[in-house]
């Protein structure tokens, strides 16, 4: 169920076929096909405006993004982000994350980004979180099992409850940290949207990387 | 190596032999010879004045504590709180937490407790961190499969340091919080002496408990 507001917006997607695919659940599986070549596949959810991953497309040619977004009125920016750029290893899907499996089969993605998702602070709206155990389970299946999930937020309730979820799906996680831009991991990131507003009022940044549970298993090995 | 600037503070433990055991080695591995019952083994590390311990023991009829602290101005507090209640299920140790393999026999342990740990933020100390790397290794190998770290702490650096170090350990995160004292964790729990003082000043406590990477083995299984 897509909210079509604005149908100018629907129409101006549709003039940029090569980055916003009409019938993308064909290339499900196949992603390759569509880009042409065999690389890796990195995927933003929520996309917003797209400024994090046009920049990050823009800077790795030999990597394939996704921006994944349901809502056009910032979808359009993203996309003409990456139209002005010039890119040719980008699309965007208008869906909701929900349905993500219709667009990729198990083990096609390399990477999510979470960034700045809607922190749906109330309990009886916690299946809405990017991060609930159901949308994990749905990135798990989905990513190759040398994949991992980034997230960043400014929103201390979501990292708590997303690092709670992240240990009950059996993630591994890594590069926790409390304060992203005073800390080591600082060197190299790109911000969105959402980051340099909360960056500009002073605001905490809170990051960690969630690597796919098979590495838990070989790291086990490893450590036993 | 212990200090013993006060030769009046020394005398003082050696009136409590049962609850301070001299020549504490030779229980390694046979605690349950000293209690004279086979109960579970909880451990507080660097207990100091021994609210949180003398007060679990009380609770706790059926589970064995030790409260383990290098210094003894603190630990004769502790050990006359466990006099005062009149507790037969409880021993300290005056050693450093480094010796804790003399003292301990591999999976003797049930669980282990750091509350309000020395911070050390100096990187160049972060060695003294009592959930530095090999620390940790120390306590995995000490404690059950089923067992479990309990940690609490005010301090923000040396949480999300901790955090880090138990994932790299492949502990089973579990229960982590921001705010224990407004999480769903709050009721039943037992305050220290630094807790309360923190909790007056309007702190945040923050709490985690890792489980045993056994755990995770089990849980992974189940889990795929
Ligand atoms: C708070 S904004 C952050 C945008 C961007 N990541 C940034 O950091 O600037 C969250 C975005 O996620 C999108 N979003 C939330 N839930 C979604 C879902 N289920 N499917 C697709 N997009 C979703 C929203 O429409 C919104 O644009
Ligand atoms: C900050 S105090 C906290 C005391 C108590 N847990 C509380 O929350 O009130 C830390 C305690 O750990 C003890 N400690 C630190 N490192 C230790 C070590 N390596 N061995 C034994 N005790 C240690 C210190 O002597 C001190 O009493």
């Amino acid at each position: 169920m897509r909210l079509r507001k604005k149908p100018g917006v629907r129409e101006a997607m549709a003039n940029y076929p090569k980055l916003v695919p009409q019938d993308a659940e064909q290339y499900k599986g196949k992603w390759r096909e569509f880009f042409g070549n065999n690389n890796p596949i990195h995927v933003e959810l929520g996309t917003g405006k797209g400024n994090f991953i046009t920049t990050l497309a823009e800077q790795n040619p030999h990597i394939n993004y996704f921006g994944v977004e349901l809502h056009e009125e910032v979808l359009i920016k993203a996309v003409k982000k990456a139209e002005e750029k010039g890119l040719a290893n980008i699309a965007f899907l208008w869906i909701n994350i929900r349905e993500l499996e219709s667009y990729f089969a198990p083990a096609e993605v390399d990477r999510f980004y979470l960034n700045f998702s809607d922190p749906w602070p109330k309990k009886r709206h916690a299946k809405r979180r990017l991060t609930h155990n159901d949308f994990l389970k749905q990135y798990k299946k989905l990513l190759k099992a040398e994949g991992c999930i980034q997230l960043k937020t400014d929103n201390e309730g979501l990292f708590e409850y997303s690092l709670n979820r992240f240990a009950e799906e059996l993630f591994l996680l890594k590069e926790i940290t409390f304060d992203l831009h005073n800390s080591e991991y600082a060197e190299g990131n790109i911000m969105t949207e959402y980051e340099a507003k909360f960056v500009q009022k002073g605001m905490k940044i809170f990051r960690c990387i969630a690597a796919h549970p098979a590495q838990l298993a070989a790291n086990f090995v490893e450590n036993e």
